[in-house]
């Protein structure tokens, strides 16, 4: 049986371009004895990628040059010979691939709960779930506060901005174009900035929140974070997902000044979603309420077969992904 | 009765100048029924008051100009009709000043539990009650942890690197100079950094402290605080508590990059002394036990007369000072 797979041909520097990346076949040949064989159904593209192809020292190892790029997916198991049956949806963190063998303790079973399987991968996945601890753990919002998040349409940004609403805050809002600021609006975000057309952020959210914000999800760094910063009220504090302004940087840029955060009593955390997944299941509960309910929307992009890959990684970084990128195979 | 002050002039800019200041006689005339007349033993030089004196929007409201510098002191009471009998020792916010009259709810008495009076200034004041609530509260230091303090042999961070230790933490300390480097070996700081002496502070924190620090207590901001975040370990803590290397800036200084907070799960937290008074009678409980039994010394640089309160102030930010800046009035 055929599969292919992406695979990091060298470490991208600056923009990621296509040629980064090399798409191989490969013949899996017969499964051996003991291991499912499992189809990956939905692949993820998710921007910490980004910082594993680096090859810089970081917090969690850099991928391998000529090897798949590793990720997550939601398979479907098509052979097997142990208690998973073909048919079953699994986990996965077999990346940028569209077949392979695994042993069954590779794997984990995935009940779907009446949600569609790639909302697995996206808002009531790791995506979701960076929204949901970086708000409950780490930034303590509360009833009554007002909530900045930037990247507001994207994966982890729409799903912050909708738990935000729920959890009883004021929501402000930041995405680039008309597009991604009406969907903002559809998802009840009470303030909206479309950052491509504002040269002053500072001002913009100024004008968003008069008031100053006492919490800010952080996807983007930069100006975003600078401006932040400078709204925080007294107490605020600001939970650090990720910068994707910064990932195709040369170096380290410099940060907001943070003297700011003494005068105000702030707190700036960062955090890895990889440290919370104990609140997996109980989020996973909740989301799916949230869903059937209506109290939370979402919007993938969804890219078909596992060539467009790259396409869709580097889409990631000008923005052109509404929601969470997946790649489907058919 | 004469009594001398000394008045913000005109605001600084760039490092305080004397021109800044003057100093003003006044006759008090006689005091009126239901006051008490104070004399100021010792007034603090701090250096959040360079803050105060920008007339930049800041924590809290600016210094009047033509008007005494505000700030703490402990004064002894010469003349009283009420129940505050002379001889008394009083905490004031007086400011830069000899004698004034108050009503006596505007003063303090200080039960001075066998201390020094100066000390409610310094060690036993509210700049070691800034140790012990940046080390405690904030960054929520534990034993056996590695802790760095800046600016160590100064009002605060000689009681944070003697709170430290007496915490169960390893304590790297910096500070300018052979002289505050043999203090903090006085005190018991595991590893002393000569900032003055190293051209990169970061490269001499990692030989300080191989493994990297789990808490910063920052003084200082600037390079510190950029070396700081380079060398903290997953999880770490950084209280701020004050930036003395940007107060004379012209403007806002950038910061460290904030990505590196991401992958060690760490946080930044500026904090105010005065959100954490409520800790201040158990903390001076413990620290007169701590002065009593020698695990907490201290070293003030004390400076006679009203009118070189300037000097002691300018002399914060050229390193001057041991310990706590103190104006002595006989």
């Amino acid at each position: 049986m055929q599969s292919r797979a992406v695979l990091l041909r060298r470490r991208p520097v600056g923009m990621p371009m296509p040629d980064d990346f090399e798409l191989r076949a490969s013949d899996l040949g017969p499964r051996a004895r003991g291991f499912v064989r499992v189809k990956n159904r939905f692949v993820s593209i998710d921007p910490y990628m980004r910082g594993r192809m680096a090859g810089r020292a970081g917090y969690a190892a850099s991928f391998a040059l000529g090897e798949t790029v590793p990720g997550r997916t939601i398979g479907e198991v098509i052979e097997s010979d142990g208690p998973l049956k073909p048919g079953a949806l699994v986990r996965t963190l077999s990346g940028w691939r569209e077949v392979f063998d695994a042993r069954p303790d590779e794997i984990e079973t995935l009940d779907p709960r009446g949600l569609p399987p790639e909302t697995f991968l996206g808002v009531a996945g790791v995506s979701g779930l960076s929204a949901y601890a970086g708000l409950t753990r780490i930034a303590q919002l509360k009833p009554g506060e007002t909530l900045f998040v930037s990247a507001a349409s994207g994966a982890v940004g729409s799903v912050a901005c909708q738990l935000g609403r729920i959890m009883g805050a004021r929501v402000v809002g930041s995405a680039g174009g008309p597009a991604k600021c009406a969907f903002l609006r559809e998802i009840g975000v009470d303030a909206v900035i479309d950052y491509k057309a504002e040269s002053d952020l500072a001002a913009a959210l100024a004008r968003a929140a008069p008031g100053g914000i006492d919490v800010y999800f952080d996807n983007v760094g930069g100006a975003h974070l600078d401006a932040a910063v400078g709204a925080l009220r007294p107490f605020g504090r600001i939970a650090i997902c990720g910068m994707i302004s910064a990932y195709n940087a040369d170096g380290p840029q410099p940060g907001p000044n943070l003297m700011q955060l003494v005068g105000r009593s702030a707190r700036i955390e960062g955090f890895l979603t990889a440290n919370h997944m104990d609140l997996m299941e109980r989020f996973i509960g909740y989301m799916a309420g949230w869903i059937a309910s209506g109290a939370v929307k979402y919007r993938d992009t969804i890219y078909d077969g596992i060539e467009n890959a790259p396409r869709a990684f580097i889409g990631l970084f000008r923005g052109d992904n509404f929601g969470k990128p997946l790649i489907r195979i058919a």
